[in-house]
């Protein structure tokens, strides 16, 4: 039976010159385990998930984290929750690149 | 309404000298955050979730994950999926304090 073995998230980044690149680590129908990458100014909007929880985690660079009304300016090492319906969001407002694991619970529905 | 705000784990890492101590930092019914802190030498031992993933992260130190039949070495920044169903366990065969963030999706049911 094949698992997944050790994951080194950096190696799975894939950033994206026009918008935030995305990765999916893994997947069930429970937990999704991704990366959000962004360049330099990029960003990812307020938005929320219903019936979601969402895990950030920041693994390099530093960034303003929306959640509702908040900003919160985190940088690697910091972690926060967007409880399901939150407003959540993402802006790299520093000079180098941002990376952040995404860990959402259960995962999304796939349409 | 009060949300999590930023979080940084190693401020809520609980040492333990008799066994692995255990945090939990945020809890709903999707998903269960917390850590897991080893002192050199202690270990949690091979066990598994039914219905549950489980996501290890690595924050600080290293040690041997296993997985089913794996050993794993890992160290600080390494990720690691136990898929529900799968035996998994950890053992801090460092000479430092080993600090990982474990992730389950969802909640463990409380009784």
């Amino acid at each position: 039976m094949t698992h997944p073995s050790v994951i080194r998230p950096a190696d799975h980044a894939a950033y994206a010159p026009d918008k935030m690149g995305k990765t999916t680590i893994f997947e069930s129908a429970r937990l999704l385990v991704g990366l959000n990458a962004f360049e330099p100014g990029q960003e990812h909007s307020l938005h929320a998930h219903a019936g979601q929880d969402k895990v950030y985690h920041v693994l390099e660079g530093e960034g303003v984290f929306l959640l509702e009304t908040q900003e919160l300016s985190m940088v690697a090492g910091d972690l926060l929750v967007a409880p399901e319906g939150v407003p959540h969001g993402v802006r790299n407002t520093g000079e180098s690149r941002l990376l952040v694991l995404a860990i959402l619970a259960p995962s999304p529905v796939r349409t």
